[in-house]
């Protein structure tokens, strides 16, 4: 048996990034970049205009106001998307609309709100405008460059695409990126106690819900699962799933249950049967304990425990790191705060804990409670659960007060704290 | 111009929830589900061992210990999936797996660690095992309907479906579930400036990445991006576009630009022409001011802003609340925390500014500065953004080390402190 840290070690050690692709930057969403982008132009390309008004040379609005205005000529009028003809001289104005590109011979752009359009005849330039307010030199002026400079590093290879960084990369015209490879994840369920969700319950069997939250949760970072539906605990029929399985290109490999201690746990000797190099097997922890990871000809497998709740933590806390290494990503764990316990909480002394947690934000700081009983079949602990408290090997009880580590995982619009 | 709150206020009350639509549970990751899922039976469905060891009856383990075991008469094995055909009786124990059913006469398992088995042989029973260890009342077992009890409400109408929350569905052997329609939402980019992003920048263009980010903001809480593509800056292209989109059966339009007060920004008059009853135009916000609302035929349309930062800003705060509540969505809007601020930042006082930021986590507090530039044109104080700091109306400095109300923007495994 060892320790969760160790185990991490083991496994990010031993996994190896994935190649990359090139998808459309439609495709872009949710994909992590495996490259630095650096930009081969300027943004904005050009000069231009931040507000609607007339460009001018700062100088001649000196001492404007609306009691005294000063009055300049207009010699033309530029839309977005267009470019003046002509140079402002002294006392000149071009009527500019906003993003359209800065004349040159200007310095300034005062807003359209200050001034009055004297004359209005597109036919004959000259036209005459009022000034009202003085401007400052560049006043509303974006100035080439000043979002992004030519050769600037804009991404870092192995952040992930957000709605912004695809707006940069279209921003900057790149159109087809190099994404890593999604991985492919095979999930065999093993028991005959599974049936599947559709099917009749009969004496003692259980629903297989477990396929279905690991398929979910390879989805939600980043990878493509791969059911390989249920195997029943008999040595060939296990055996020839799991070969099955292996010949569908798989970049990892999970199986459920039967690797404890029982005596139908079948699916460490078949995993041994087919070559599994076995790197450990049992980690110090609560839920998960019967914890195996080793690989079958180059191709890594997890040996995850068969309850719901013990292989749901144990993929958060070891498959999702390892997908996402895969992938190349920046960042491999879930955010964490420190957080006040509100509760006592008893432990082994010798195992983490890992307590599916209630988290709330009352003046800025976090709060945290067990979701209730903890039992590795407990589902309710995991659909109750905002977080995960992670309780340290070496102590025995968690006293209320205390301030303690906590995963955070609810995401985005789904009504969590975080 | 009226303030935020107002706006949101407007745009909440009149939009109305979309109808629902039923799923396949294994399409169900992400949606928010239409109604309260309440438990037709227990879970787990039957008593059953949480452990591999023996059923017995704790008594018959009185003074149990390694130096002096109680030795039981073993009546049967049962695997998971299986259950027993015989009852116990005092000073037997029956063989059992993890998960398999409990038999009846017994009250608690022992751990088989605890356990030696003395004679095997599976073809004449009574076989005989040694146990070392005490057990108490119900040790090690799992009572039917701890997880859920029959009738229970496991999930409310509204919450968004995580991986663990198709696994309750799953376990409960619900397959097919009513969840909110996505909302349709037409983009329609207006002006004489953009090109599309493969295309080629002309002379004063630049590329149209607001659609991008838009269509990715769609899809990041739930909505079905249609791109309606380009429209100049003309009165019947404009019109014609509109009018297409309109009848792609959307659900909410967006259009993006044209409606400040520019010369060249016909969208405002165009939407009148074609009956928009408008809400309410400009927003006293930064950056987001020329927002407009309104409803044609019955279809809400937002008028966005033109600059990618401003669109982006005015989608996260009123276009993202909106389709979250077509979705019936319990919660509308992002996490927020209280931070504390490390600069100085300056503002207009009039105007509550949404200030794009980095957030760090110290010891278990927030911090939140802003990503440097803010002008509307800055993609990157976007992509350099963690969250957005609310500076509310009525301030004009918020001071270094003042604590200030933040929305997180990352999610999940992108590399935020959050």
């Amino acid at each position: 048996m060892i320790r969760v840290k160790q185990a991490l070690t083991i496994i990010l050690k031993s996994i190896r990034p994935l190649g990359r692709e090139q998808v459309d930057l439609s495709n872009g969403l949710d994909r992590i970049i495996s490259f630095d982008v650096r930009a081969k132009c300027k943004l904005p390309p050009f000069d231009n205009s931040a507000m609607d008004g007339y460009a001018l040379r700062a100088k001649d609005t000196k001492g404007a106001s609306k009691v005294e205005p000063r009055v300049l000529q207009v010699i033309e009028d530029v839309p977005a998307g267009y470019t003046a003809k002509n140079k402002i001289r002294d006392n000149q104005a071009i009527r500019i609309m906003t993003g359209a590109a800065f004349p040159s011979g200007a310095d300034s752009v005062v807003m359209v709100e200050f001034t009055k359009r004297v004359k209005r005849n597109k036919k004959s330039y000259p036209e005459e405008v009022e000034i009202y307010k003085e401007t400052k030199l560049s006043e509303n002026v974006r100035r080439a460059g000043e979002d992004v400079k030519k050769g600037q590093r804009v991404l870092s290879r192995g952040c992930i695409l957000r709605p912004q960084e695809l707006g940069m990369l279209a921003a900057l015209g790149i159109n087809r990126i190099d994404v890593a490879k999604r991985p492919r994840v095979g999930i065999l369920a093993t028991g005959d106690e599974l049936v599947p969700v559709q099917g009749k319950l009969g004496k003692g069997k259980i629903r297989n819900s477990n396929s279905f939250i690991l398929r979910a949760q390879i989805s939600k970072c980043g990878g493509i699962p791969i059911d390989l539906g249920i195997a029943r605990d008999k040595r060939r029929e296990l055996r020839s799933k799991i070969t099955t399985g292996l010949k569908k290109k798989l970049d990892l490999l999970l199986v459920l249950g039967g690797i404890s201690v029982g005596d139908y746990d079948l699916v460490k000797d078949v995993l041994f049967e087919l070559g599994m190099k076995m790197k450990f097997w049992r980690v110090a922890m609560r839920p998960g304990k019967p914890l195996a990871f080793g690989f079958i000809k180059g191709i890594p497998v997890f040996g995850l425990p068969g309850n719901p709740v013990s292989s749901t933590i144990s993929f958060e806390e070891f498959v999702r790191p390892a997908l996402l290494k895969m992938q190349g990503a920046k960042n491999l764990f879930r955010p964490r705060v420190w957080a006040t316990l509100t509760e006592d909480l008893q432990k082994k002394k010798n195992l983490r804990y890992f307590i599916r947690a209630k988290v709330k934000i009352k003046n800025g700081k976090f709060y945290v409670s067990s979701t209730g009983a903890q039992g590795s079949g407990i589902i309710n602990s995991l659909v109750l659960a905002d977080g995960i408290i992670v309780a340290p090997e070496g102590l025995e009880l968690l006293k209320q007060g205390q301030m303690i580590s906590v995963q955070l995982l609810r995401q985005g619009y789904d009504g969590g704290v975080i």
